[in-house]
């Protein structure tokens, strides 16, 4: 590490320590490089405002700033363990090309509110793409729903047959799933979309540093007000981004439990695309589906980083180093939880039912229900019902087709209002563009 | 167990293997009970509109499920292991008193929608809760922030003295917080308050349910659609309403480390009410801050009640038994988390600051950063003012009033924007007011 | 309340603090009641040893902590709500009847080891159940890999059709796991087997307890040393019994879903007695597997119980009240996971495989690894030998016996050594005799 | 990738998909390539034994895996994304040196009892090296503590002064901690020191594979006899790992909690030499103990680890894809884990106290538990002695010396019995020696 901003002289920093200290931070920080550019301009602005820099120097800063996200991102700079972090990165570039503008860029600013405002865009972004993928997931549920809206599927409870189901029904439980992920999403990129850019280290600056101004520049829905408050959000708003996007992996992890075993043998409901399959290193015969059990596994990870975060959490109020490990956890979350859900809506358009599997297994108990409720229409009590449509002698097969047709419920079989949900759907406002600043 | 409505002749149950399959859930439903009969009635309502109930008979069960309401309540009706769930003493009690329509109140229902729908009764309740104490919070931290404005208090990172800070920045930062809070509680309110009555089994029913009548009659924002949807919201909506509680339940982790910390006799700043304190049963001289060290531990029984339901949700779709578990966690934490937060406005009411001890404790070295500050206004690069005042030659004891005061920007020690707070805690809905069924 | 020993006059404990501050603790130490008196027992005899009871004092304890003992056993005597927790309600049953005998008890004495020494003791015989149980599924799983051996079962990776497996392999799998779980159990019961009595809240005490006698007394196996560390080891040793007990449930919840799969109507391979399911509220013809499904829910709670003690853990050194909470987790823990287990023999004993149905799964990709093989033999380089084997046109139905009589090596179908797994089973000492004390 | 050894002609595999199957597996394999080396070449052997290989091609397969270790050492080979994981790399490579015979490297092999093996060895060096931390630790502890063994500290209970304690007393709780860690080290690599090589897929193979030479070979405690169980025993046994680990870490979080505090202003107690505190970019005056924090964060990883394993296993039997990512979890624990506690011995050894300030935290109340005992020995029963010595007017200034040699119990300030843990931690068996094959 070439250029330690805060080091004294006379200390020696012993190899082993500095490796413990840095972790794979700097590593990190080129998840975030870019957002910290794009607010290190804002600051910039907002000091050129107050007279801390000159009307040339912010010129310097902008192009310079812009040069080196361009160079990062064409791989002609390279962030790496030559520093420090992200941060200082910036800095002594900045330092080097313009001398005096790049040592005053830090006026007014901390470490601790340049990595809360690069990570607090970063959140919005990857709210922005879950929400976006969670819609598509809908859209593609959605569509299927209405063109196999009459497919008998067996329906089970307990994994035991319970009743004829239907792949429309099938699909527009995880259409309406992935509306409230979108939904919930959308809420929380609102929520966390707050500025935190001016807090310094928690306790603000002896300058009148114009934070409406960085608010309004980073597009923040509102300012995050109190500087103490602004450190205290760490961790705690990363959170609330890892649980909206758990929720939708949580959805994910019982959608592909169904593949897996409707793609098992024994079921045999569903055949998968080759490319989502695998072989065996020594059995000739396997094609596993590998990509579902990975989906399957992804929530997984999300749920680790809820657990990393939450157990640094249990501090008094300002900046502890421990907080830095919240950043590893929440790139992991992201990393696994987005790529599963992002491979989703072709795999889902793809799948192929086995009707004929699916019709071989709807056996006659699961006409049951439909009797007992239709004795309980012709007027004998429900418990009594039940009782008479308990006796197997009165199964017998049935008609898939008439079973659903007389499902009329909103939301059952012959009436999944498709229509409803769509609107749901439509109605939810692509994320980025629901954040206006507080009047 | 009396009753066991599901149960077939010849099927000797063992009772181990009973009280195993019961567990505590009898006892549990007491929390749901109200809920419960309050969804009954709605749906026996609907039953009637679609010709299942006659008139007569709705009005016995509508008075029944009222008069054992009040039974409850009073304590005249124990909900006890003589049932199997708090559902099956509902049916049976309305069996017993009016015979058919009790046997008919089931028709077109499972158990399945039944606990979902009441579960989702009382986390509304819940939340509302949440979110009243979150704002009552906000309030006393917003009244104490704007008395106590210009009080110096140490500020700190990494636990070490860093700058002047003031107890208005300290109490408008757990303001600023618990608006958060109350905002995310009200959000999560609005999302998990979707209507699954009438989903059955999660494959709907062969009847014309009035879905839209319970979704007004219970007061829902917006009916759950597809009937299999409903059954995989169970725990999902848990987990959120769970979140939300974390939420606040992480700050307040972090705010009685605060208050541990600041009534140590090695920091001093802080005197509890001696409600708020017990002894030991060793040593005489002790008075130790119980209250504050279990609602700091309070956050483990919401992370644990996480744990125990997301642990559950690796399941194919469909209800299994497993989610049974959720609901025994749904209550531990909120049972925890919110007597620990309803305690909290009082506590921080009646909290005494030391201002002698506050004020020993800010050192020269803390105006270090002002100077650095000051410097940079005044030309110096920041990063070449950082390194003179580094110099602790440079270091004398300072005035916190006029650190504070040249503390300027948004949210810092001289402008802490009390106002824009407030505006924002008045312009919350209370939870209560804002679900409005989709039109 | 009756009696809070602790309490100075002029203090008003408000109710709802007071509410807080118990929570169910009292409750909670029924569970640990009995061991609490048997370390009371102990701890007077050492009093006695240096004088601090005459003979006739200890006499008296040591009837009326018998007579406790019983009362509390035949239900004569309730620990409720009008006690603080279990140790006050001792002390004071002990100065009501006996005087200033019982005020003495407490000399040297912290409620801090108090509770240490009676969970200590709780904790043993609890890891002495969990390797009962463990040897008891062992030993179920031997005796059927045994008369089993060469049931053909198919065997699956991916959940998709591998190659032939057996009974025997299916059981002796089991009884493996379990013989490590009682292992770990018989680990982890000497690991936490070392008595904390005597170190008082944490710093010992100025008097010369006799600690190896009540070591002795109550038959640890080493003396825990350090007073501090004493209190250190609070929550440390009850996750590493939580751990134990985890390694256990983790199997039994994948033992689970093979027999939640096993007994579907698409897998169709075991039939469970009727005890173990259980009805449908509205679909009678459903006969459900929730006593699996609550076994492989089991491990939740486990995992809650170990969240919450972990989260409390962030801590410095000393007894903080915090350190309250981590009883109820432990509790449940127990509670669910030693109820899910010890269901489990008997379960075992009583499945019934359908073979025909497992005969049926085995087709004629699922020699096709054998085939690999016998080419490799033969001299074809394995890769090669996997390529021609993958075509399926040289797949064709093969003999299951055959198959399972070709796998010799160790562990597997021709092979399972069930001497050397019920060798190690019987090598396995009853965790209870294991504890000595150091020389 | 270049060579997919499953991968079947016709199969377009998208890259995306491939991606997302790669994850970072391979790169993780570089922490476990000489582990499968090192087994590949005991599975050569048994190869040869069973006739499978020739004298001549086991010899070069021994030749060019040393090579192949050797060029990995040095990086002259580098494991990267050009193999599909690190075994597929070593066979590549042996085909490509010696043609048919790293074409039967795989014969009787499994992936999955290949990652296995490794991942066992692996493990078993891991938990080598966590025992040799844990004496090491344990050793500094004991040290200090005999030479410091009557400095007084304040002793705290809730953070409040309590009575008085001492620095020998503080260094034998750690001290003793760290053998119980490096006890439970040793019993976890005893648990785990089973050969799964052999095992092939999970269901054997038909070979008479030779499982007792490769288990010596490998210098395993004993076999992993079922076939079946080997793959259960997958995240099973890192499980186990992780907890040992996590058992030393929750010792470290609590110890970095005293360090923490004890070097903030307020308390004073111990200065840390500078390599351990780094500085901050916007206040020159800052010194921050940054080691501690991220030695108190450390656990964090390690719980998120166990959590991310843990969540995966919820599976039937079998292998299944999800459990790849187990692997990453792993080495974040071990990696984190074992970094924080290498680096504790020097920091501990170098740990300076400031006893003026120690002294001056001991005030008068602090003595009054031991004037309730001083009473209790003179005959005053205790629960009077308790209430004559709570009151304030008979506290006063005490000697700490005579405190602490008042305190003759064992474990006490007086009466540390360094020599008995000194005779536990020398008992303990360096874990690399400890393992011995069954006979």
């Amino acid at each position: 590490m070439s250029n330690l901003l805060w080091q004294k002289p006379g200390v020696q920093v012993e190899a082993d320590i500095q490796r413990f200290l840095a972790g794979d931070d700097v590593v990190l920080d080129r998840e975030f490089f870019l957002h910290d550019i794009e607010a290190s301009r804002a600051h910039a602005e907002g000091l050129q405002a107050i007279g801390i820099l000159s009307v040339e120097e912010l010129e310097g800063l902008t192009r310079e700033l812009g040069t080196l996200a361009d160079d990062f991102r064409s791989g002609r700079f390279v962030l790496d363990e030559r520093f420090e972090d992200g941060h200082s990165a910036i800095e002594s570039r900045l330092t080097e090309r313009l001398g005096d503008a790049g040592r005053r860029i830090h006026t007014g600013r901390s470490r601790n509110d340049q990595v809360l405002v690069a990570t607090r865009l970063w959140l919005r972004e990857r709210l922005d793409r879950l929400q976006a993928v969670c819609r598509g997931i809908a859209d593609v549920a959605l569509a299927r729903a209405q063109s196999e809206q009459m497919i008998p599927l067996p329906g089970y409870t307990h994994l035991q047959r319970a009743v004829v189901s239907s792949c429309g029904m099938w699909w527009s439980a995880w259409a309406e799933g992935f509306i409230d992920n979108a939904m919930r999403a959308g809420d929380t990129r609102a929520w966390v979309d707050a500025n935190p850019l001016g807090s310094a280290a928690g306790y603000g600056v002896n300058l009148p540093l114009d934070r409406e101004h960085t608010t309004h520049a980073l597009g923040f829905g509102r300012m995050q007000v109190s500087a103490t408050y602004a450190q205290l959000s760490r961790g705690k708003f990363e959170l609330a981004a890892i649980d909206a996007l758990g929720s939708a992996l949580l959805d994910l992890r019982r959608l592909a439990w169904d593949l897996s075993l409707f793609t098992s043998a024994e079921f045999g409901f569903v055949a998968l695309a080759s490319q989502y399959t695998t072989g065996s290193s020594i059995m000739p015969n396997k094609r596993n589906p590998d990509v579902i059990e990975l989906m399957r596994a992804s929530y997984a990870s999300v749920a680790a980083a809820r657990t990393e975060i939450e157990q640094l959490l249990s501090l008094p109020s300002g900046y502890h180093r421990d907080l830095q490990f919240s950043k590893g956890a929440l790139v992991h979350a992201f990393g696994r939880g987005l790529a599963a859900l992002e491979l989703l809506p072709d795999l889902l358009r793809r799948l192929e039912w086995r009707p004929e599997a699916m019709s071989a297994a709807l056996e006659p108990s699961m006409y049951a229900t439909d009797l007992a409720v239709d004795l309980a229409r012709s007027g004998v009590p429900f418990r009594d019902a039940y009782r008479q449509a308990a006796d197997p002698q009165r199964w017998q097969a049935g008609d898939p087709a008439g079973s659903l047709a007389a499902r009329v419920s909103a939301g059952a079989g012959a009436n999944l209002q498709l229509e409803l949900l769509q609107r749901r759907l439509a109605a939810l406002q692509p994320a980025a563009a629901s954040g206006s600043a507080e009047g």
